[in-house]
């Protein structure tokens, strides 16, 4: 993995950062990097995701798993950091295996997928640390009874991944389920190189053993300098920028298989950054189709966004056959490949033609060990942005409000949350 | 369809708009009125796109689609609007024909989408309004050889929706395919009410009469008051909310059939709207999932954003089983529907105790009907916030340079934006 910052500099973008900022943003950097560390020897909260690359067992992963027979589907019941990392791998590798996730309370969604599967070789995979999680529980009850309804045993199609306590545990103990622990320390977002993201990859059949090794590639070359850390290039210039007015970054890869990283990197830079009243807002972009959809704004609108252009250089291709369609002799005989990376080129061009910055992320390949260096290398891009803007990373206290309401509102508890919503003032147009 | 705007008030969030300001504003969009209801007369180029309830032609689609027995999928090779309007109909509503977008040129993803389908009970639909769209093209010209080397007679398997000259109106001409003609001053991010959106919903067996019937519904309720029409309403404070600094607008459907409606809804936004330095950036979010991803950037960071809150009132809906699950036997009883409303109805009354503006537009269904006056509504919103904010909303002059450089780069013609790919400056971490 490779990552190139030639066009944040100010010599190709209009609030660029010059080469002496980079020096000086570089002692800042340093001082993260010692910060991260002392996290990391103790395990602190969130810095221990950090050290996933090790301390995760892939052994222990794979023997939860093991025990399911040629499964032909998976389906994740989790929402937020207790899908969107598992998801991240099984929507970007092939399989043979269907990997699915209920992370959603969407009654036509959900009852739309049940109905799709033959529930007895599917494999349910139930993650939330607490066990108390409304929304996946919800839909763990509603797959329960469809699994009864479909005449198959839930108990022996089900593994759990949850905490030392509470009623997921307990009930994992009383059916005799396959059991993974959430580690400690690790929030939901930061989960995906623990148990919490590798047992649909492993069940799926991936290499996860490759994907920490990528990761932990990443992690040998965290030091106290940006210039030797791809990692830590990328959060700096990050944090540098959106502290000269670019607030959002449009994270735009040219594969469709990254398409669900994109929604896991907005999730780690959301709820992680976004706190303070600080933050950089992630965009969800795809190359080539958002030339086509977004790219006008991001040239010729407000100067806020730096696009994060990624791509793989080595994938397979295909060849676009010969044709006298008019005007259209020059695609013949090059290949879609081709045409993809020159669309990635004139974009990232066109950009620095508007003054707009962008940075190049390129993985060798769209496999489990590039994987495992991109989304270690995007925590940690994370977490030094985050000790650079001196906001609390590892915390999400915006959205306990809204449980507290939800819950309310269903009738689970006196919360005074709950009563706001009825306050609701109203103008309708209709 | 309504919209509740009582939540961006200055009662309600922190830079709202007082009551007093929708007043004022409501002479300009007055004029506004004035200057769209005068392009439509005269069918201007761009303001045609908002006649089409009534100029469309249901039967000429349905005719064009009629000679295709018993498909099992349908494969539209598009891009951009040639692509979201369909997609965004036909990933809303249930069929047994699967729709599948060929919108990118990645050789991996397309290979994969052609392996995967029996090509002989396949049509594709080729739109492209020039017919020398690259990515099309190309893609057209792979899909044709699978074809040939699947033994399949693709001249039997396609129709061509395109302008009234080019090659493939004239490719169309040659092999006697089904030709739809694309309207005349109609934008591709304007055009599902027309052929272009239309064709891949009929052939699925979607009622596209009441599509145009909802959209109509919501043409008809177009006056110079933003108090008697929900289109001209949502726009206007949109606009009003950008110039008090929420310069993105994040749209969020609660229903998972509406995901793609946000896409398309993004392109609509972006396009028409970035441009000489202004434009409010659409954010793609969905209910409830990205409570537990984004809502926390929503709520505390900063005040730059609007959150566009959807949901529809009547939907299937899927009981919770009773538990005796610690913490949980609230959940028991109910359903997913009223967990999802309750979450719903939880998240906005939490940015409003951030002080954070958001808007409700509820549906009464996610049906044809429902869909038409949401496209329609949200089309006119664009329009009148341009108007509003004095840009030119149905070009897209920015994308052009980048289109130059990689037909360059593509060999394709002598284009000096070609030759600045070369020059791009590097700083590589790796």
């Amino acid at each position: 993995m490779q990552i190139d910052l030639g066009n944040v500099l100010d010599t190709a973008s209009v609030h660029g950062v010059s080469r002496e900022t980079l020096e000086r943003l570089d002692d800042r950097v340093a001082a993260a990097h010692d910060r991260i560390e002392r996290g990391r020897e103790t395990d602190e909260h969130g810095y221990a995701s950090l050290n996933l690359p090790s301390s995760t067992d892939p052994a222990e992963i794979r023997e939860a798993v093991g025990g399911f027979e040629n499964p032909s589907a998976i389906v994740t019941v989790g929402i937020g950091g207790s899908a969107l990392g598992a998801a991240t791998l099984t929507d970007a590798l092939d399989s043979d295996v269907e990997a699915h996730y209920l992370d959603n309370v969407d009654p036509e969604a959900v009852a739309s997928l049940l109905d799709s599967l033959d529930l007895g070789s599917t494999v349910v995979n139930v993650v939330s640390r607490s066990g108390t999680t409304a929304e996946t529980l919800a839909n763990f009850l509603v797959v329960q009874e469809a699994m009864d309804d479909a005449g198959v045993d839930w108990a022996d199609r089900t593994f759990v991944t949850t905490g030392e306590e509470g009623n997921l545990r307990d009930l994992a103990n009383q059916h005799d389920l396959p059991v993974l622990p959430v580690p400690d320390g690790v929030p939901g977002r930061f989960s995906v190189l623990s148990t919490v993201g590798l047992a649909a990859a492993a069940l799926c059949g991936h290499d996860i053993e490759a994907v920490l090794e990528g990761a932990a590639a990443q992690e040998a070359r965290l030091s106290d300098s940006l210039f030797d850390s791809p990692a830590y290039a990328y959060g700096a210039v990050c944090f540098a920028l959106a502290e000269r007015g670019y607030t959002a970054n449009a994270m735009m890869p040219y594969a469709e298989s990254l398409e669900t990283f994109s929604e896991w990197f907005a999730q780690l830079w959301a709820e992680s950054l976004g706190k303070d009243g600080l933050g950089q807002t992630p965009l969800r972009a795809l190359g080539a189709t958002d030339q086509h959809s977004q790219l006008q704004l991001y040239r010729a609108g407000p100067r806020d966004k730096l696009v994060t252009l990624v791509r793989a250089t080595d994938r397979e291709d295909v060849s676009i056959p010969e044709t006298d369609l008019d005007g259209l002799a020059y695609l013949g005989g090059s290949s879609l490949g081709e045409l993809l990376d020159a669309e990635f080129e004139a974009t990232e061009a066109s950009l620095v033609a508007a003054g707009q910055p962008n940075v190049r992320i390129e993985l060798d390949e769209v496999n489990e060990y590039g994987l495992g260096e991109l989304l270690y290398a995007m925590e940690t891009a994370c977490v030094v942005y985050g000790e650079l803007a001196s906001v609390e990373t590892f915390v999400q206290p915006a959205v306990e409000w809204g449980k507290r309401a939800a819950r309310g509102l269903l009738g689970g508890g006196d919360f005074e949350e709950a009563d706001a919503v009825a306050d609701k003032e109203r103008l309708i147009i209709d």
